[in-house]
């Protein structure tokens, strides 16, 4: 069959309009893959399909084609799995606590994540900071980790859906990026390929996150819901708040400091109440709704998983953190409430600061960060400290000082923040 | 000022439905030229211009743009100097009289060409059917020729907005070919560049051109005419038919022939019409309205150009044209009046039999292609010839007659032919 089509052909079909067939889909994708489809026809293509659209027969079909260009891991293993996916935001920690804490509910955890790019952070970037701790396990590492411990975070696998790999890097440069489609056919392609049997989405709402808005958001949260369900997964997504930072560490070492806060029992509340929210949704798409995540949390047994999660890939969980060499404070120019501090803002700062990468080559500081000392809703004293900036190039605070210029709002009154969890749904 | 933008800005203003500023446009389609834009990128920038368009001014800075990626002929004669450009048909050999026509009224006519590609026939490949003739001339050639012939039909050479040619060949691969501001800024650029100062444009209508709807030709004509225009050219275009082919001969070496019966004073009448109106226009634009093109053809003063013109580029115009091996006739199989006769099939006949080429890097047969013996309008009896298949390659007939299924019509009684010249826009 596949010598019926050319790129020119597939090209022409959405460029005009038109739905893409299931064989023009199995065909381009696995053509691009190969190199018989060139990069500008693929990028002409993904502006079309940019433009015009494709509904969720042709998503759910794109997201087939992409796990079909590799390997699919096989999760054999006693117990349900279950996996859950950020769609990215500012001091978004939260695998590192949830992961062990649903493991430690019964479930299995298989948690392939990146590295972050730009003002948000990743996941990799963040385990990295723990001395020896190493993120890339083979297959049989992986399985083995996943029967022993219940839970594994580490780099996704060369061989989960070069496709998509190959796709997400040319939309990169060619505008093509910000596409419902192809933003959900790309995460849920990985999503699949990785084999839980179940998935929680946590699309992430706001200036700290890629979709601003609750509309995008609830657009991108149903087309990746409707995708786990055309592939027979159970799914949900939550949708959460991102325009203030998640917790009060942004930041790599910062940021695994604040989970261990919370798998001892303390911690920011919004961090506590996320990850039990998401580990409340897990087990309910896994089947397991009996145990309360909560209690697990409260009784150690997750903190218990994590020192095991953090062993097993080489890392000590006891070794003291590396710390930054300077800190700079930011403090409250007046007196009053603070009513806003804006995640986007806080998310460019911490990466400026060396917490991030403008390209996926450039390395990431360890310690770099911004701790938020004050949170929306508390009332602060004029010269209270609200920011603490960390850095071991100390050049860069300028630039993260002026990026976070318009970040901090402190009024007379302000109201209480609204609610972290904005919306659920269920596939 | 090029340090301020990147390809992705440049596809995301387009994308999102912005105009591009004049800055944008100079950069991108400079770096693009210089490899600085990769192919990926300027391929999603085509798709997005293709489906959210360039207004006017837009497309006369992006013309200007790719005429600043080369250089332009300085055609420095004594004459005005008049240039035509037909977007393409079946049967269109109108160049081939016409050059000479006008530079027997007084003109200097600079006539760079391309060659076949598809259904409809290149001007070169037409010309190459004469033994000795060649395409290739230099600068210097190309300006004693205009001065002492005055008229020279050529090869583009190579320096002439390179931007172009690289974008043409991208677009050829990437869908995004039928795009009125991209189609209209590709002709200009190489008009322009080119160094005449009048232009008529031969926009072509109907099922064997470009552009199959009035509409279409019309909205490519106007922006034609506004390019030039800007660009401070006098333009015209004329809307001309091309739902039957033009004369009766399709194929090179047949359509040499018949160009020769025009100048001879015989030839089709549609052919004769044609050539003339044309060269009407042309000499208006170029400020000689007061020859009459009509009383030069007749008086043979334009044979005696065509036969210098093609001496100098080393033809014998008295040679024997190529003959070809095969002739395979094709006749009525009803009696009556002959009411349609379909321009794309007879090219795509014409194209299959060897005169045209699917890549731009194929040979074309000198004698194949087809001989219209009827024209509609046209009373034929049962069994009378329609056409003649010319080719050297007999296996290719069966395809040729497989394209002309459909395209003969005979009826009981048949409507006079529509007009040829259907509209005319003036800069």
């Amino acid at each position: 069959m596949s010598g019926m089509h050319t790129a020119v052909d597939v090209i022409r079909a959405k460029r005009d309009g038109h739905r893409l067939t299931d064989d023009q889909i199995d065909w381009v994708v696995d053509a691009y893959t190969r190199g018989e489809v060139a990069d500008e026809q693929m990028s002409a293509l993904a502006m079309a399909v940019f433009l015009n659209g494709m509904d969720a027969a042709e998503t759910a079909r794109w997201t087939a084609a992409m796990i079909a260009s590799g390997s699919t891991l096989d999760l054999r293993v006693d117990r349900p799995t279950v996996d859950k996916h950020s769609t990215g935001g500012v001091g978004d920690k939260i695998t590192l606590p949830l992961a062990p804490l649903v493991a430690a509910c019964g479930a299995a955890v298989p948690q392939l994540s990146g590295r972050g790019l730009g003002h948000t952070g990743g996941t990799l970037d963040k385990l990295e900071a723990i001395p020896g701790w190493r993120a890339r396990l083979s297959d049989a590492e992986i399985m083995a980790q996943l029967a022993d411990v219940g839970a594994v975070v580490c780099a996704a696998t060369e061989g989960l859906a070069p496709a998509d790999r190959k796709l997400y890097a040319l939309r990169d440069v060619t505008g093509t990026v910000e596409s419902i489609p192809l933003i959900a056919s790309s995460i849920m392609s990985k999503k699949i390929a990785e084999g839980a049997d179940a998935l929680v989405l946590d699309v992430k709402c706001g200036s700290g996150a890629f979709m601003k808005t609750p509309a995008d958001a609830r657009a991108l949260a149903e087309a990746l819901v409707e995708i786990g369900v055309a592939h027979g997964r159970r799914v949900s997504a939550l949708i959460t708040d991102m325009s203030v930072p998640l917790g009060r560490a942004v930041g790599n070492a910062l940021e695994v400091a604040e989970s261990v806060d919370v798998l001892r029992g303390g911690g920011p509340e919004d961090v506590v109440a996320l990850t039990v929210a998401l580990a409340r949704e897990m087990l309910s798409v896994a089947g397991l709704s009996d145990v309360d995540p909560a209690e697990v949390l409260a009784s150690g047994r997750a903190y218990d998983v994590w020192d095991r999660m953090i062993r097993a890939q080489g890392g000590d969980p006891d070794a003291p953190l590396p710390t930054a060499e300077h800190v700079h404070t930011v403090t409250a120019d007046r007196p009053g409430v603070l009513a806003a501090l804006d995640a986007y803002a806080v998310g460019v700062a911490a990466w400026r600061l060396g917490a991030g990468r403008a390209r996926k080559e450039d390395p990431v500081q360890a310690a770099a960060g911004v701790l938020c000392l004050a949170k929306p809703g508390d009332v602060v004293g004029e010269g209270a400290p609200l920011l603490e900036l960390h850095t071991d190039t100390p050049d860069a605070i300028p630039a993260a000082l002026a990026a976070l210029e318009d970040a901090v709002h402190i009024a007379a009154d302000a109201p209480a923040p609204g609610p972290l969890v904005l919306d659920t749904l269920r596939g």
